[in-house]
């Protein structure tokens, strides 16, 4: 019987996927989300996860549990490698499902601008495993200047660079002065952590260009009272295992992270369809893929203009997305008219340095400082799905808050590359 | 200056190696911890961050900030290979530190009983990535089953065996029980969780045998509700990538944990010095080496007989041994007599079963049930080191308790040989 209801796939349990999934609660059909992971994740707060703020599972909770109570509605961990489109089947690894409608929300990865081979030097936050990556590279940084003799050598595991000036960038490069002057100032013998240098790398005139003039200054401000080194103006021009070069200036450094570049899934390959330069596919006005009416695209995987300019990949684009297309769904399922073209309505921006300061823009009001970060706090908190999740969290930063302290602070081993390995592992690697 | 005080170092940082490090914050010398990891785990609560009951950063602290504001103490994260007794240096990978006096606290790992081969199918619990790998293990598991179509292959899928009926063993199979009948019992749709077959397999005549008859018996009552079978007199006699065998039948199974034998670490063969079969070091009365006055071995590491039994392998005993042999050092450094010879003082036995029943001895004093399991966790929470830790536990285990979730039910990538990889690399690597 349940098998004469329509199909719809969703692939992705990001904003996007999992909004998309609740708004097919009461459709007449058959949901199957798929996730290359078991867990929806919080990205707003994945920098903290980075900067041993949190823990993994403060900010992310199994998709399964979240939809537990939608009956009509299977979650399947797997990864998705290709849509046959004119057979209407989502291609696994080792198996196919048949859809009615599709709906990718398949988010974005990093770009490294086509120079891929500087990603092992220089990991990129997007998922938990990225997080914790970083996590334990710039730990074990702190505890390989500790070990080193050499006075050049130490002053280069305790400088961090931070590629791209957007809220990510910004965010971590604030969390990790924070982390290097306060959380860990007693910590050690030989080292002194307050003098660790994090160097902030933007290519274009100033930081978080999506932001009003003004605003960008006040957080470029902020940073520097923190003592973060901003550098506007400044392409990256190599990136190797043990330093990056910027302005002609070679960098030697323990740790490089990625927040510039952005590319879509590969989404745009799969269905054939035109996308822009980072991949994004572009949509049409119900979110649909043109030619393909019962295969949507949301989120970061994306492009759709509204008022000449492109959409951001922020959540509130992925979330608005996957509730329309959960209605036009709807709608085509129980024959009403298809609701009218997707339109996002913008909520405001923000974005935080630090423990302290935020920015804020909404509409023509901007605000910036203590209170724009307190209403950032409470807003992140807010949207946390999970209400212990939202406790626990609420918990950890108001102790964070108040003592500085970080209690995710573990070097836990993993299959990366050379993070994990004990200092003279890596002094091998790179005399190699 | 700093160079002429004598140099104790404390290989491990787990209770006894804490414990000791504490003891000399007064010390005229130089004390440095070496650790192979940066944190200090509490171990007694490990098994609950195996079963997705709580993050790793819950149950660890950082060394360094535990002691940041001991001054005369540097912590060393680095992994020792050896000791050279003659010269007084402890042996790094890369490097070698002399010493003056050595404290050994360098603990046990699980042993195969000369089956090594057994370890990749049946991992066991000593450090956070061996709880990380059992969750992933686990959680995969229940993954795999929902997508399994073979019935027996997917019952297979859904049978955990957990070798050894100690108190780690009592305590996953009962955890074990509760996440696939509670936490998990709604979250599938073509498997039902609440039917997953949890087996317990001990080698000898009953459960938690440190234990009097009665305690152990209705420990396994307790249990045997929650849904567990119980075998005793049930010894292992094959293990692979699918089945365990014991007393001659097979068992299809997805994982099997390993709760057994208990093998001291390589200690032993450092000094060259007398062991037990399990390679515990036999110490004198001061915990010293026979033979090296400046060398102790402390916790589980050591054999130490007490009233004509070894003394057993728990934390108390580790913890009361880095206490005295801080005592006895700061005794010679100060050129006082030495402390009567060591004598440990039994605090008592708990175990526990589940989110509501516990077992306690207290010499003659015996309790079981709900109060036995409130004792136990107000006992564990206090003793959690960290303020901050205590804090988040107690909410989170508050939280579960009325609830019956499990925040921490992530499935994080891992270099582990199998666990990590999707359902089909595993078929494959199985039929290879």
């Amino acid at each position: 019987m349940t098998d004469e209801k329509p199909h719809v796939v969703i692939v992705g349990g990001g904003f996007g996927g999992l909004e998309a999934a609740r708004g097919l609660r009461k459709a007449h059909a058959r949901v199957t989300l798929i996730d290359r992971t078991n867990h929806h994740l919080f990205q707003p707060l994945l920098y903290q996860v980075a900067m041993a703020g949190l823990s993994p599972a403060d900010i992310a909770a199994p998709i399964r549990n979240l939809l537990r109570r939608q009956r009509n509605t299977t979650v399947l961990m797997g990864e998705v490698v290709g849509v046959d489109a004119n057979a209407r089947r989502v291609l696994l690894a080792d198996t196919a499902l048949s859809y009615d409608y599709l709906i990718l929300a398949t988010g974005a990865r990093h770009s490294y601008f086509g120079r891929d081979e500087w990603e092992p030097h220089a990991p990129g936050l997007k998922t938990l495993a990225d997080a914790t990556a970083i996590r334990r590279r710039i730990l074990t940084a702190f505890e390989r200047a500790e070990a080193e003799d050499d006075p050049e050598k130490r002053a280069a595991q305790m400088t961090f660079v931070v590629v791209g000036g957007g809220p990510t960038g910004v965010e971590m490069a604030g969390a990790l002065a924070e982390l290097a002057r306060h959380s860990m100032a007693e910590d050690f013998r030989r080292i002194d952590p307050t003098a660790a240098r994090i160097i902030l790398l933007e290519a274009g005139p100033r930081l978080l260009s999506a932001f009003s003039e003004n605003l960008s200054a006040k957080a470029q401000a902020a940073l520097e009272r923190m003592g973060v080194e901003v550098r506007v103006g400044a392409r990256v021009e190599a990136v190797d295992g043990e330093s990056v070069t910027a302005q002609g200036e070679r960098i030697p450094t323990g740790v490089v992270i990625w927040a510039a570049g952005v590319a879509a899934s590969p989404v745009g390959k799969w269905l054939g369809a035109e996308t822009d330069r980072n991949g994004r596919v572009k949509v049409a006005e119900d979110l649909s893929v043109p030619g393909h009416p019962e295969i949507f695209v949301i989120g970061d995987a994306a492009l759709r203009e509204q008022d000449g300019k492109p959409l951001p990949g922020v959540a509130q684009v992925a979330i608005q997305g996957g509730k329309y297309v959960a209605g036009v769904i709807r709608a085509r399922l129980e024959g009403r008219p298809a609701p009218p073209p997707f339109r996002y309505r913008d909520r405001g921006n923000m974005a935080t340095v630090g423990r302290s300061f935020a920015i804020a823009e909404v509409g023509r009001f901007r605000l910036s400082g203590f209170f724009a970060w307190l209403m950032w706090l409470i807003i992140h908190i807010y949207y946390l799905i999970d209400f212990e999740n939202r406790l626990l969290v609420l918990t950890q930063w108001a102790w964070a808050y108040f003592t500085y302290s970080r209690s995710a602070r573990l070097i836990l081993p993993d299959c990366d590359r050379d993070a994990g390995s004990p200092p003279e592992t890596r002094s091998k690697e790179r005399s190699a």
